[in-house]
């Protein structure tokens, strides 16, 4: 590994630390205003950071990376965890006094967008410390935008890149125009969280609520203001504007540039979109009726809970207003399934995404057709585009390494005190990027406060290998990437 | 589909009804003997089944089929349903008074080598029906070598082929002379399994406790005569031929051929069998120590339990000689890592079996590489063998379609009434093959008799498509199969 690499990646590292580091003068704000001694916590937290990234950005400035792929591949890795541990100062020195464990966790499932939380008593938690883990998230959703839409295509590490909008939109490729298009994302991220929190509040939610909820709707992330999580809002509006807002989040970012900016509807261009709706309306139409059928909810309360909980899941949000688990095995199956489909590539949702399901299940087609005809040569076709041989693998050893690595977090987290269930729960949830488990302890009415540190530290391993799509972490381990 | 094809897969389905008919007429002797009156049972169906399956021989006789792919992938599905079918026949009309589903099930968990059962009170049960249960089992496991050695890599839905011995064996290939070979692997199978039964007697086993446990031990089916399974025999030195035996019955029977007749004990030959004894060392091992510092059983009792509950699941065989769900939740961890490991192909085993993971693991290593040089071209091998392409794909579509059915099942069980964690374990157990599932309902002290016929009948279809690893089943639904 050429050290010009490591310094390079610092540099940018310590430019986003010192923007993360300002953005804590917002909670500080706040909580001046609101009259919490917490203010001089973010403030004196912006100052340290801010000042420490300074100093390490001048030092390293001037470092051209001489090999791209390696020094990207580092360079995200590096990131999240600058964000993360950067993200968790607050936490430490507030007046929650939460253990480093414990605020790296919150910042980690921050910043991830995955919304597991630690924290109790959010409902009388000071203004500022709230309204930081929903900036976390917002600017973790963005992050992750960026990731799927330029730089794991780049990496070749997620197959995302097949299913940009066809044809006629070619020109419409990221890296024509960037600074065009990054500008873009960045309007049509921000116009949706303003309207979605104005949504929020026409609706009866207070204004702050309606700004943290919309800043954790729109990233996908999950985390709320209030311990009870969407089931503090009674009104039925607030929910079907989250419902909409978590699948618009989950939608990939080039399809709704093209709506937002050009006027374009065409929002089934990608495939992905009609196959991840389709999932969500199976998923919830079954769950609503079985669980009408078998005497657990009525079907016209459990509607509205049922497409709510699926959405939640299925985009990776992770808010509930609800405690499912108590809907019996037949829903908690589709829980499962809802932890793991995922949304689409190119939007803040994590998971194993529609585009892999995709194709996953074609390949499984073509290969039932040449066990009969073994010389038939035959593509992997969605849409228009035929997906490239290297996507193909890629994504069929994305499946099976998820795979691996359900069996590997699993063991872990028993080992540092779960239970069997519980640790396979917990290890969907984190690499999926969802938030609540499966279990009563750290389900959709529970807290992951009580697990061990060593579990929070597995958890917050497993929230970073999902978010950077499983390979980008793994490749930090290979040989290939330290020498030469 | 051509007419000629079913007629000539009715032809053998037919004629092996027809052995499996004849073999009833050993329970019915043995009950006889024992003055039991089942004996008429079992002598009744042979008639019957014996008419029948000779009328059905006869009046299909003489179709040749016209396209051996197709015929093998119907011919092979057909056979195990039949033998399934036909093996449920006793169950029935026996005293036991068995329903259609639970004689189905335990008669499909026999001719998988499953050991899954509806069944107890098994210390006090006809002696004719415990020996058809063995008989099942036993007759499963050869069928499963011969699957696993001609059928699969022949129909390329398994790899196999690729991990035969090396070079100087290239002609002991198993098409050279297949007449030979296939006579070796019966004789080496009844030899280990005479040895085992001497060995389990001279132990300390009765007579007719040595016969049925050898029997299921060589298949690695794990239907026992106890309800208590292992754990009724409290001699160490049974604990430690049952470990032997089922670990025998677990290696590739090109090698057992290669020991038994050539006197070649080069074990190593094959790649899966080390790497399935550092898997089964390692999770052994882990297991001792773990459940020794954690204060659960200390080490000298707990190390034979750790190692006999380990091997009996890497290898699918599933006896039990302890209620390991008291073990904790890393021990359990464990325990599903080893219920889905599998064993090695080409033996009686079931599961993801040893060379899938080395593919897997190597493919994954490799990709690692392919991402830092996008243009270095690294076959996968092992050992001298370079794995084809096809294989590697294969491969990583096993894991896929694994993981796809993992869900299915799930939520089909819980559909006919398990909770999630239950309908997860009877999914993971019954498509490995294995047995036992991991809650206490299903687990190693309890039994499959609760559960819904619904759940059965699931159960059931999940070993069968554990058993023919997956595709062979698959592509019965694949139009390719029936066109043309």
């Amino acid at each position: 590994m050429n050290a010009g690499i490591v310094r390079a990646s610092l540099n940018i590292c310590a430019i986003f630390a010192f923007y993360l580091a300002a953005a804590m003068l917002i909670p500080s704000a706040v909580d001046f205003a609101m009259n919490n001694p917490d203010w001089k916590v973010f403030g004196l937290s912006a100052l340290l950071i801010g000042t420490i990234s300074a100093l390490v950005a001048v030092a390293s400035r001037g470092s051209q990376p001489t090999n791209s792929t390696r020094f990207t591949f580092l360079l995200v890795n590096m990131l999240w965890l600058t964000f993360a541990l950067v993200g968790s100062v607050p936490f430490m020195e507030s007046t929650m006094q939460m253990s480093f464990a414990d605020a790296f966790f919150e910042s980690m499932s921050g910043i991830t967008t995955t919304g597991a939380t630690v924290l109790t008593g959010l409902d009388t938690m000071p203004p500022g410390l709230l309204l930081w883990r929903s900036i976390l998230q917002w600017v973790g959703g963005f992050g992750v935008i960026a990731l799927g839409l330029f730089i794991l295509p780049f990496l070749k590490v997620s197959g995302s890149g097949v299913f940009r909008v066809e044809s006629s939109d070619r020109n419409e490729r990221p890296f024509a125009r960037f600074s065009t298009y990054a500008f873009n994302m960045l309007l049509i991220y921000v116009a949706l969280t303003l309207l979605c929190a104005v949504l929020y509040f026409v609706a009866g939610m207070s204004g702050f609520d309606a700004f943290n909820h919309s800043m954790t709707t729109v990233s996908t992330g999950g985390f709320s203001t209030h311990d009870a999580s969407f089931g503090f809002f009674q009104q039925q509006s607030i929910q079907w504007i989250g419902i909409v807002f978590m699948l618009l989040g989950a939608m990939p970012f080039t399809t709704l540039i093209l709506i937002g900016l050009k006027g374009r509807f065409n929002i089934f261009a990608d495939h992905q979109v009609p196959v991840m709706l389709a999932m969500v309306t199976v998923l919830a139409l079954a769950m609503a009726i079985q669980v009408d059928l078998a005497g657990i909810v009525d079907i016209q309360e459990g509607f509205t809970k049922a497409v709510f909980t699926i959405v939640s899941l299925v985009t990776t949000t992770g808010y509930a207003n609800t405690d499912y688990i108590q809907w019996g095995g037949f829903a908690m199956s589709l829980v499962m399934l809802a932890t793991v489909v995922g949304g689409c590539s190119g939007s803040t949702s994590g998971g194993i995404k529609a585009y892999r399901w995709i194709i996953g299940y074609k390949m499984i087609r073509r290969a039932l057709d040449l066990f009969i005809y073994p010389n038939a040569v035959k593509n992997v076709r969605t849409g228009m585009v035929s997906v490239p041989e290297r996507i193909q693998i890629v994504t069929l050893l994305f499946f099976t390494a998820y795979f691996f690595l359900i069996g590997v977090g699993t063991v872990a987290l028993t080992l540092a005190g779960m239970d069997l269930f519980g640790g396979f729960s917990a290890t969907l949830t984190a690499l999926s990027n969802v938030g609540p488990g499966m279990t009563e302890e750290i389900g959709p009415a529970g807290t992951f406060t009580n697990l061990t540190d060593g579990a929070k530290w597995v958890m917050a391993a497993l929230m970073l290998l999902g978010r950077l799509e499983i390979f980008a972490v793994l490749v930090m381990f290979s040989p290939a990437l330290w020498r030469y």
